[in-house]
């Protein structure tokens, strides 16, 4: 099954950049916050819905490598792919380029699992997630 | 009634740096709320408890004046004073220096007011705050 | 002469929502630099520019005022006006709202100056903002 | 060689909690820079006088896994361990507990290397970060 990818665009904002007048390392984890909701709504899934069903996506684990500096202004592009249908674990590779460019910024991966917040423990991907995806499989 | 002050002691970190080497204008709101939350604990009065007891204080209003850049590092001390008993609306004041240092890099007045979370609106400073206000006064 | 108007559209996101779901209220500040640098953009001043140009523009005075909450996810509108033509201050204020919606969720005044890197010290707008804010002025 | 370690105590603030209430994964980045810094302080190096001498510290890679939530008002204390002298790299292990609580609430390593700011590239441990290490390992 195709899984979903998505590009966020994002612009380097100043208060995001330190002395060395790049982006500070920290806010990379907040880029691919974006960049994942908007790749769960261009899928059908806006997170609110799920949290509004009483499902939410905690993070587990992120791993960073940075490779070149983005700078003030920079027009990020955030190429956010699912590296495996939403079973248990939520695996999503990231990708940091500057807009038309080729060289790689930074890369990440952030797996979040389900959990519902009744129970206050994790569950399988519910049956809204797994046939939205397939929709999404079968629209690719 | 004399009315409680208390002096934070807070240092500037990196991410808060601009390319400029400078706390950015934005994080002194924050460095505010850090130094109101320790002034209301330092009165008896963790913030958290009021929220607890079905109280929060949402910002109503915010000024804040800049005169001089801290710079990454800095030892700042955050003066904040009651401005007035906590009534309807409690006006915060607070005034940032280096510590050891007279220059008054910064001021600002935050106004909050409280909120009964069960009806969703205004009240009246609660007894609680009331009487730890009182407490401190007769303490100074 | 006619001063030019902005309204930035910016989407709350889940790390600027705080315990109550609402947006926390510093990052109000963060929204309005974002709205500010697009405004500016729009002009033809792109902040990078002026930078690069040896001018920079730090903030000296800020206002806000909360009215209501914006909540996780709203699509918020943040109307940005330059209250007058740029001169040694450079006041800006701004109105926030969701999108498609009259009631404002927030106001608010970030008065900036201009400095000279070089020199350090604050200069009168530099004739590169006067031309852009006469050709913006003809245009509407 | 004794490797320095160092206890960061770090309280956490409102408008880290999400709407959830629990410290947002992305701050706990902001956690380790901070516990890095005291860290290098403790050793006799701190990060200001090694940029003031021409070396920066970019993070290179970053590794998160979070175990259980933070939530308002805790007092966290982060464990920071030098995995390995400083040489090319400077991989640093951070362990985060409630303070007097033995559980983990999350585990992170972040990977530093040195560059020289006037050459633009990567170079190993200046002499004056390897006497500091020694020093800190005779004292231990």
């Amino acid at each position: 099954m195709a899984l979903p990818t998505y590009t966020y665009t994002r612009r380097v904002r100043y208060r995001e950049c330190d002395p060395m007048g790049v982006a500070y390392h920290t806010h990379y984890l907040d880029y691919f916050e974006e960049a994942r909701t908007e790749a769960l709504r261009s899928v059908g899934l806006p997170y609110k819905s799920l949290e509004d069903g009483g499902i939410i996506m905690p993070v587990v684990e992120a791993t960073l490598r940075y490779r070149a500096s983005a700078y003030y202004d920079d027009l990020l592009e955030i190429e956010t792919v699912f590296a495996e249908l939403p079973r248990v674990r939520v695996p999503i590779d990231y990708t940091v380029r500057r807009t038309g460019e080729e060289a790689v910024l930074a890369t990440g991966r952030v797996v979040l699992c389900f959990v519902d917040t009744e129970r206050g423990r994790p569950v399988p991907a519910p049956e809204v997630v797994r046939a939205a995806f397939e929709t999404a499989a079968e629209a690719a």
